[in-house]
C-alpha cells in the first residue's frame, strides 16, 4: 500500500506514466480483471460532475471495489483550510479532520474543487487538494483543481497514443475557444502537459491576454523540451493548425481577469471567430488531424458539428478513456496484487 | 447483448411483456440469482425520485450489478437538445455527448425527464429520452417522460396478475381524483395501457376537462380490442366502480390547461368528491376490487385511510414489484445468461 | 431476521451493548468477514451528513452489502407524519407509504431526521425515526434524531474502552463549548448515555440555562447508578475537569430558547471561555485525559488547536470507529450468519 497522490502529472516521471498508459490500454482490452476487492474510494466534490464521478464509481465497481460519493452542500460546505484559524464564522469543519477520518473509512481519496474565489494569486495554490493530501495517510487523486485535471491528463495522454502510436515529434496544437464565459485553465494546462510528456511538438495558440499561468506555460516548455518536443506560442488559430497531428480545442478564461467576468467581456467580444470547422481542420496533416476536447463541448460555438460528427472527432473515446485510464491508476494506487 | 430500449410497454408485444412477467414472478419468488455481474446502469434523473431510485439501485444489487446514479444539477442541468443548435446559452452539454459517453461507461442507461415547459405539443414528443435512445447504442430504459412510465405499467401489470389470476374480461377502472396541483399523465395512460395488454376491459373515469391526451386514448382503445377486451368513457366515479375488479386511483392535470395551473384551478373547484371512499369501494365486484395507486398518495385527498389501511389495497404490493419487475427486465436487457 | 430497532442505546440492555462493543472491536481487527451478502440499507437523511453516510455505506460494502442513499429533496421533502391528515398541502407522501415501501426493498432502513421546529415539546418526541420504526417491519436504525445519536454513543462507548481500558468508576466529564450558533442536543445525550453504560461517574459541567432535556439528565444520572457510577452536574468548566479521565467537549443550544436563537445570543454573550485548552487539560488525571468530540469541531472555538492536534485526541479515531460500530450494528440486526 502507498501513500503515494496523483495531484498532477508532472508528479511523475515520463516512465511512470508510461507505464500507466500500458496497463491502461490492458485494461482496455480486457485483460486485468479484479484488483480492487474491499477495497473504497472516497470522492469529494465540492463542485459538479458527471463523466468523472461516473467513470471513477464504475471502474471501481468493475475490479471489485466501490465509490462512496460525498457531495458537501452542493458547494455550500465552508470547509476552513487557514491553519490556526479560530473558527467562528461559517465553516463547520478543518479539511484537518475531513481528510483525517475520510483517510480512516477508505483506501483512497478523490477531491474536485474549483477556483471559486477572485484572487488567482491565492487559487493557484491549490489548496484544497493539497490541503487533503498533506493530512490524509492514504492516496489522494485530484478530480481537477484550480491548476490540474490530471485524470483527464491521462485519457488524453492514453487517446494520443491510441490514435497517433508513436507520439514523439508529433505536433498537438492546443487550440483556445471562444465561449459565453470564463473556464478555469486546469483542462488545457494539464492536456499540454500530457502531450509534452509524450515527447510531442507543443503549440499553444490564443488570443491576446490569454496566456496561461506563466508558471505552467514555463512547465510545458521545459516537460516538452526534456522528452525531445518543441513548443511555441502562437496568436493566430489558422497558422497553428497546419500541419497538426491533434488539436486539442478548449476554451479558458484571462488570467488577468480572473474573478471578473464582466470586465473580460470587452477582450472577449470579437473571438467568436476562434472555432474549429471544417475548413481550418483541413489544414491540419493530410487534413486527418485528431480532434479532442474534454467534454462537455458547446456545440457549435467551440466547434462545429460537422466536424464533432465526423471521422476526425475522437471526443467520445478521449471521454471512455477517462474510465480505463482511471482504472489503471487505481489499480496502481490501491491495486491488491501486481497487474503489470 | 442488445441495443433494445425499453420507452414504453406498447413497443414490446403482448407475448414479449407477459414473458417478462413470468420472469418477474420467477424473480419474486427468489429463484433467480445472478445474471447483472460486472453490469452497470447509468441512471439520469432531471427530476427526483425515491422509489424509482431505491427500487433500481437494489435490483442491480441483488444480481452483482451496480447502479450509478446521476442528478445532473437537480433539474437545473440545461440540456441542449436541438439538433444544431448554436449553444451559447445556457445549456453547456448536448444530449448527442451525453448519451454517447454514457454508452461508453455503462450497459444500459436510465432516464427520467418530467415535463416542464408549457407547451404540450412539444412536451408530448418525449425528447429527451427518445434523443438517449437515438444516440445511445445501449438499451435506454424510460424512468418516467411526459408521455409514459413504463416500469410502473409493467409492475402494474404484474400486481393485476398477482390479484387476480386471470386478467382476460376484467373490469380495470382508470379513475381520476382530485389533488391540489396538475400532475403529469404518464402513470394513467401506462396503467391504461399495461391493463388493455392483459386483455382486460378498460374504463377511464374522468370529470369533464381531464381527458388523456387524445392519442393516447385512442391507442389505449385499440390495445383493449386487440387483447379482446372492451374500452369505455365514464363521466361519474361511481357508475364507473360497479363490478370493478381492480380500480386505479391517479390525479392528473386537464391537458387543455397544460403550463397554465391558475387557469385550471377553476376547472378543478368542486371536484373534491373525486375521491375513493369506502362507500364507493363497496361497489366493486363483491366489493373486493383491488386498489391501485402508483405512490405517493394524497391520504384523504385521493384515497381515504380506511380504503388504504383496508384489506383492498394492494399498493404497498405494487411498490415492491416495481423492484422484481425492473429486476426482470434488467435482465432480460443485459443479463448474462437465459434467465427464463 | 429480526424486526429490532436501534433507536436509542438505552432500549438495548448494558449487556447487549457491550456483546456489540465486543463484535465491534472484532470488527475492527479484522477477524469479522461477510455476513451482509444481498443485504440493503436503505438511508434516507432528511439532513445532510458525511461522516454517517460514507461509514455506513463503507461498511455495508466491506462486508458483502449496499447501502441505497436517499435524500429527500434536501429536507424540502414535506413528510406527513399526522395519523388521519387530510393531505392537500405541501406533504406528498406520508410516512406510512414510505416506511412500508422501503421495508420491502431493503433488509434494514436508517433515518436521519434533525429538529427543525421552533417547540421543542413536538420535536422531543422524535416522530419521524419513531414513525418510520413502526410502519416499517424491518430493523430501523437511528442516524440522528432531535433526541439520539445512537450510532454515535456506540462510537463513544467503543473508544473509550480503547483508550481506558476498564471504564467502570472512571471519571467521563461532558463539558459544554461555546458554539456561535445553538445545535442539538442528541450527541451529548447519547454520549453521556453511553458513558453511564459503562459504569463510569458522569459529570456534566454547562453553564447557567444549558441543561439537557430533564428526562434526559434524568435518565443520565439512573443509568449511571443502576450500573455503579455516580452522576454530578457542574457549573465550572475547571472544576470539572480536575481528575477526569476522559473530556468530552461538545457545544449545545438552550431548551429554554429552542428555535429563538436570537433570544439565546444573550445567554450565550460571554462564554467564550468554555473551550478546551492545554491548561485546563493538565488537570485531568495525570493530565492524561482522553479527549472526545463528535466531529464536525470548530477549532480554536470548541477546543484549541493544540488539543487536538496533541497526544491526548481521539477525536479522529473516534470518528472511524463508527465504521467498526456500525458494521457490528449491521451484522447484529441484519447478518445472515452468527459472528459472536
Amino acid at each position: 500500500m502507498t501513500d503515494r497522490d496523483f495531484l498532477a502529472m508532472e508528479d511523475w516521471s515520463p516512465e511512470e506514466i508510461g507505464a500507466l498508459l500500458d496497463l491502461a490500454a490492458r485494461v482496455k482490452r480486457g485483460e486485468v480483471s479484479g484488483g480492487l476487492e474491499k477495497k473504497v474510494l472516497a470522492m469529494v466534490f465540492m463542485d459538479p460532475s458527471l463523466r468523472t464521478r461516473s467513470s471513477f464509481e464504475t471502474g471501481m465497481f468493475l475490479h471489485g471495489g466501490h465509490a462512496a460519493v460525498l457531495e458537501p452542500g452542493k458547494g455550500s460546505w465552508a470547509l476552513e483550510t487557514e491553519e490556526g484559524a479560530v473558527m467562528d464564522g461559517t465553516a463547520v469543519e478543518h479539511i484537518a479532520e475531513a481528510a483525517r477520518v475520510l483517510a480512516r473509512y477508505a483506501d483512497a481519496l478523490a477531491v474536485r474543487a474549483f477556483p471559486r474565489g477572485t484572487d488567482w494569486a491565492q487559487e493557484r495554490e491549490d489548496r484544497v487538494v493539497r490541503d487533503f493530501a498533506r493530512y490524509a495517510d492514504k492516496p489522494v487523486i485530484n478530480l481537477e483543481s484550480s491548476r490540474r485535471h490530471p485524470c483527464q491528463g491521462l485519457a488524453d495522454a492514453m487517446t494520443l497514443r491510441e490514435k497517433l502510436g508513436e507520439t514523439r515529434g508529433k505536433r498537438f496544437v492546443l487550440s483556445w475557444a471562444w465561449h459565453p464565459k470564463p473556464l478555469p485553465t486546469a483542462v488545457p494546462a494539464s492536456a499540454a502537459i500530457a502531450a509534452a510528456m509524450l515527447g510531442m511538438d507543443i503549440v499553444i495558440a490564443r488570443p491576446e491576454g490569454y496566456d496561461l499561468d506563466p508558471d505552467d506555460t514555463a512547465l510545458i516548455r521545459q516537460i516538452a523540451r526534456q522528452n525531445g518536443g518543441m513548443f511555441q506560442l502562437s496568436g493566430d488559430c489558422d497558422d497553428a493548425l497546419v500541419g497538426a497531428d491533434a488539436v486539442y480545442v478548449k476554451s479558458w478564461g484571462s488570467l488577468e481577469h480572473f474573478g471578473r467576468p464582466d470586465d473580460e467581456a470587452e477582450l472577449r467580444r470579437g473571438l467568436r471567430d476562434w472555432r474549429l470547422t471544417v475548413p481550418r481542420l483541413r489544414n491540419t496533416r493530410g487534413g486527418k488531424g485528431v480532434v479532442m476536447h474534454c467534454l462537455p463541448v458547446r456545440r457549435n460555438v467551440e466547434i462545429d458539428d460537422a466536424v464533432l460528427d465526423g471521422p476526425n472527432s475522437a471526443v467520445v473515446d478521449e471521454a471512455e478513456n477517462r474510465l480505463h485510464a482511471q482504472r489503471a491508476l487505481l489499480l496502481e494506487l490501491i491495486g491488491t496484487r501486481t497487474t503489470r
